[in-house]
């Protein structure tokens, strides 16, 4: 049964949740004394909610479960799902589609990492490649739709997609309540934005429970920061940051939610990402990619600290996939 | 109340994790289905007893907190205690010493690794420096003593140590029954083997189990693997390995235990460590020393597969500390 695109709204995402959930890990809610200590933010617990645990190595698996369980008709299953994307959401496009045996076409830029090409390949997805531009990926995906039917799946501007990744907090909510902490004694929820659909989807999820959100962007990719403070989305901004996850600007539903609902966004520069990924290695031992170290990074920043915001902190790592065969951004700096 | 020796069985390993309990984490027991799938294991689970996340980053916290808190007499907690160490068991020394507010010398090679120095010296212990050799640490470990009252606090050639680092064993029954696995039906733990505190501690502890224990050690350094298949302990074997944390000859008192529980010990190559170490921290998102992930290493080894064993599959990851500053060896390679 084909489902009606879902409302903005805290419902659709308990929906999606009860969709999703068995397809997907809830990942853990990480806590670190050390690095508690070394941010000098006094006594506020820091909590990290690994979605680089999550399956396919990210958030975004959420998204894409989502929409093929829900948003592909019995009748247009044979001609599977397709989308554009260099990092992220086609891995986990590619895992998704296999989880119903449908196909699933990829365009992949030429310059995307061996490593992000080779694990959509390990899950059984068909990739195009294309010139490394926006106008290339848009033309080579019209054409491969064309040639099979495939549905596009975007990666964070269509409702879907939104409501997927804002399951996220609902697991943090039951984490955190597990842990004895009461929900309106959080201090804040930080959130990394690239397209924003993370971030517009833990702003809808949040909003009930009245916890400060918060979004992290890098200095280099701040068209999100840029947009809201002045007031109006910002386009033809030319990213430069190692933070590839970020790099696209935020998307035209994304962009008022985030506007309406986050109490502001913080940029931090690319020493302090670096700083973060490895902190993050080196004390908690786990891969995060420096997308999402960048919550991290924003918390340690001194921005975060002038807010002055008591009480423990979330911060969602938002995915842990980085090519191994290059040395960390740190190590050659 | 100075507590007597520990008798060398299961009964003591269970009043160490008593005593050690509050202080240390129970790390978790991580699965990974793409993991399974890459070994040829067939459909034997791998089960990861993550080490590296205990506290200090390693194992040895276990033994370090047991000798601490169970072998230091009231009169001598004034004195301290000391070792020599140029890794984990010197900031778990400290770390434990810290539990207690008590004093902690070091006697560190001073071809350490700023990582490890600067992790011990975090902890509060006074560190000294000597020449990389035995017999200089030994020299300057008596000079240490003489001046300060310290206790010595053996790595692992001794009681405390073994029974302490054995508690790791008890942690995983636990584990592995909340997983609905029976004790019974585990094809084997794979231990990795330097001194040899871990794996005899695991050999007396899982013996009531019927669990088959095997070492794991690289061929490099294969002092407990060629001791096993000549009856004879080793002496004077020169490592060379890329797992420091394997470079020790197995002790003197662990020797004979490991001798009569072990099913075998594996060897592996140092491009086994490499690749298994990069899978660890590509799949599991887990940052894993060299040393620790010599146990997965000889599970995904042709030696283990010929074994044919059938059942899940306990690794221990033993520890987590790496020097960030470095390439990993396989982007060197």
């Amino acid at each position: 049964m084909p489902h009606p695109v879902p409302s903005l709204t805290r419902d659709s995402i308990q929906r999606a949740h009860t969709t999703i959930q068995p397809y997907i890990h809830q990942t853990p809610l990480l806590t670190s004394r050390s690095l508690t200590a070394s941010t000098g933010q006094g006594n506020n617990q820091l909590l990290f909610k690994a979605e680089n645990l999550q399956k396919g190595g990210a958030f975004k698996a959420r998204g894409a479960f989502f929409n093929v369980h829900d948003g592909i008709k019995e009748e247009e299953r044979q001609g599977g799902v397709c989308t554009h994307s260099s990092g992220n959401h086609a891995g986990c496009l590619a895992l998704a589609s296999r989880s119903l045996q449908i196909p699933c076409h990829l365009v992949m830029p030429s310059n995307s990492s061996p490593a992000k090409i080779s694990a959509s390949r390990s899950y059984g997805a068909n990739i195009t490649f294309c010139e490394p531009t926006a106008p290339a990926r848009q033309a080579m995906l019209e054409k491969v739709q064309k040639k099979t039917g495939a549905i596009f799946v975007p990666p964070y501007d269509a409702e879907r997609t939104i409501v997927g990744q804002g399951t996220v907090w609902l697991e943090v909510e039951a984490q955190v309540r597990a842990m004895g902490i009461r929900l309106e004694d959080l201090g804040a929820v930080v959130v990394p934005v690239g397209g924003g659909g993370l971030l517009a989807g833990v702003c809808i999820a949040a909003e009930a429970s009245g916890v400060p959100v918060y979004g992290a962007e890098p200095a280099g990719a701040d068209d999100c920061a840029r947009g809201i403070a002045s007031g109006v989305r910002v386009e033809g901004l030319v990213p430069n940051t190692i933070a590839d996850g970020l790099r696209t600007p935020v998307g035209v539903l994304n962009f008022p939610i985030i506007k309406k609902h986050v109490k502001g966004i913080l940029t931090v520069t690319e020493t302090e990402i670096l700083t973060a990924q490895r902190l993050l290695l080196e004390r908690l031992k786990t891969l995060v990619e420096p997308s999402g170290a960048v919550s991290f990074a924003a918390v340690r920043s001194e921005g975060f600290q002038r807010l002055g915001i008591k009480g423990p902190v979330v911060m969602v790592l938002s995915g842990g996939n980085v090519d191994l065969e290059k040395p960390f951004g740190w190590m050659t700096e």
